[in-house]
């Protein structure tokens, strides 16, 4: 019994590290992103019934392949240990949820679009390059609270004195950290300026502070991240492109010991006569 | 006396370093910036009165604080010695200035806002932030000076030639500044272009050649500033990489100069013979 | 026979390599360039038939430089192995279709006005830059698929849940796209926004996580394509810069051994007498 | 007579090399600066008078000043050999130009405008930034002709295959080019684009090509400058910190030069005994 199941798991084993069987999967998927960009048009709705069944195919699809992808671990535990496994095994869990049921059907829907990111999780390099981004999420966090922290007081003092201009625009402190957002793209936002400006002329003052400010801590957070990142980097190439010279050094030194040593010989003898 | 007053100052010194007082002193600033923003709805004037009262407990509780702080150093001298020290002190005392006074109402709430900035002063990371963006404003300074002479040589043409154009725009020489700021941030430029192109045809030259330049000083700029801040920091790595390298280089040498020693006096060993 | 052929390849040889031919060849493309502007002035009309003869004589002229260019080569095979030259010679073959044809004409005029890019392949600084664009496309290529697979997730998001706020923006997937390449640029986006909020007041986490996402991958890409370049050039200039260093070391290598062999061999006599 | 002239002159020199007097100046710039700007107020005519002599005594001042100058000089050929020194010139001569001539007016108070400029060449650090900004023109130039190559290219296909759209966008190649010199600043770009839509559904292929066209080199031109910079910068680094450590190098070697020498005198003692 257990070699049978040895037999097995080498063949799914196989089947997973096949380049074919791969490319098959991402086929599969970006079929499925297709199928369901195509239910967003009008037209679709004449072909319910086959985009209907082939969205199930491509569930039970995406099932059977992980399904695979477990049984070809030794040991359940060391499937879950990658983050990608857990990533994916999530989405095909989550796009089982029923798709008939009329109260679900919204919630489905969307749960079966992030199947698409399953390319990700395929695609070796999206996979490292999604791994930089996670690693850069920390060191813009910090900045990330500071902007927020001058959005907020911003929009405070906003709320407190422009209420009365546009209740819309300025109505509490959240729709005054949209509107700031707002400004901050520079979406309109002479509009927004000049209606406030009507009532109170000198609250260019607020605006063009809050731009510069924002548009400051922007740029230095910007420059801040590629020296930090330039920093790790250059050090590294340093080290490498030091370690040639430093071995040549370290064996130039012991050419002169190797030097001392022989000279030391020689004075000795010269001595001993 | 004496004593019990140092027994007192210890007790302070502890209590202000325990990262437990730390943490509930960012809580309770936290909970100041939440009840700021709560109170721009108009459904907290329903609460009006225990905002109120809240308010008041979180401008004490600040107040105690920030006289533990000053009894936990051995002279109130060195309390202010540390610049983020003046800083909340200022926003303490700022947010003494008394509520209930209708004059005063508005500048009491303002003042109550900068309250979150203490955020700043209390985690050592945005305090980081803030001190390198605080060390790169003079970096900035004189750019921003020859920015401003472009700014106000085409505010003062475009006040000249266009005032006929669009009083609201082109008035006077601060309304065309403000003119020019929304055009450099391409905040409806073309709109301000169409109307000065009916009367006068070739004046896109005047504004494509202002974009123009702002952009080419702008992008200048922050390749300079990039550049700046990368040769410091450059240098800083180059001279650590290069101390192990100098440091072997001169170990040498004098391996080197103990060899000529012995030569010569080798040397001497065999003249004399 | 075969010797007129070498004297006439030779002469062509030299009028190819001539500056003041390639000179005349570049003032060629920009008049040929000037009259498809020429063309687009209604007052154009007037010189049709100049400008027919005008342009013949052009087309004629680019014909007669690429067959001086082709007989310039010793043989056929030679002239279409740089891609500059294949490039050249599609676009002066694409501006042979004939004009007078009614249905065509649209066709023989915007393949003529790809002869401008003959400027391209003409000056040597504007051929490094291309060559420089062409190879950082695959540097940029991952980034793009993986942008576009995060807009195409919010597309189909989008177009699931407003397509009944507004059919024009949210109809399809197709419509869904464009509209948020149109937030991600910031046009018009707060219209859009205010529009589905209306009937969903949290559509704003949908908007704000959409730009912070693609702001966020967008600044990281650049950061990282700043850095990928960098690093290729840094070690270079390192590996240059270090080859100095390093030849010197060799040399004093080569010295303390060839003392090595000297003290070895008075050594030797030391030890003989 | 030559001796009293020698007297003046090391006099004016001496003024010139004044802090005092340069502060004076620079005061005096500021002031016609204000000045412009006081004058594009309706409030101003009633101290027109006031003014215009205002005006006079700011000309003649600059004149004094630069004949001062002038007269500092051993040479008036030395004078004119500083870039600035002409610029200065040139600014306070077009100055001169008569403000009550009815025709000139304009003119003029144009040409006063640019006394503003003169603030760049009295402070030493403006001096510096825009001799960095002439010096990065060239290496702008290629890009702006490549990037003018498919701005034109796409402005003669636009309005060829637009200008039944719209006639005051897409009229002829120079409103083209403005056309799509606003698409590329995003400014309204949605509405151009929707409007040619309906007319053309697949012009969506048109713009956004020709969006990704301009922000890809775009892109790589900001990429391109800071690494061409770097790498000077960086050389230069490299060379300073190097030089230290190949001058150790450097009498390393001269150090076992030395050796040798010795050694070979020794060996020649040996074999002569």
């Amino acid at each position: 019994m257990s070699e049978t199941l040895d037999i097995w798991q080498s063949r799914f084993e196989r089947l997973r590290a096949n380049k074919l069987f791969e490319a098959f999967v991402i086929a599969i998927i970006i079929l499925s992103a297709v199928l369901i960009g195509a239910k967003t048009y009008d037209e679709a709705s004449r072909f319910e019934q086959v985009l209907y069944y082939f969205d199930w195919a491509v569930t039970l699809f995406f099932l059977a392949e992980i399904l695979v992808r477990m049984a070809a671990e030794r040991r359940l535990r060391d499937f879950f240990r990658s983050g990608w496994n857990v990533f994916d095994f999530l989405i095909v869990v989550a796009s089982l949820v029923p798709l008939n049921d009329s109260e679900m059907v919204l919630l489905a829907r969307l749960l079966r679009i992030f199947r698409v990111l399953r390319l990700v999780s395929m695609i070796p390099e999206l996979r490292v390059l999604m791994a930089a981004l996670v690693k850069s999420i920390p060191r813009m966090g910090y900045v990330a609270l500071l902007m927020f922290i001058i959005f907020y007081i911003y929009a405070a003092i906003g709320s407190f004195l422009f209420a009365d201009v546009d209740e819309f625009l300025w109505g509490n402190i959240a729709l005054a950290l949209l509107t700031l957002f707002r400004v901050a793209t520079f979406e309109d936002w002479t509009d927004v300026l000049y209606d406030t400006m009507e009532l109170y002329p000198w609250s260019w003052i607020y605006f063009l502070t809050f731009l510069f400010l924002t548009a400051f801590i922007f740029l230095n957070m910007m420059v801040g991240i590629v020296l930090d990142v330039m920093q790790k980097e250059g050090a590294q190439i340093e080290f490498e492109s030091g370690e040639g010279e430093a071995a040549e050094l370290q064996g130039l030194r012991e050419d002169v010991r190797s030097l001392r040593e022989q000279l030391s010989r020689m004075e000795d003898k010269l001595d001993r006569r």
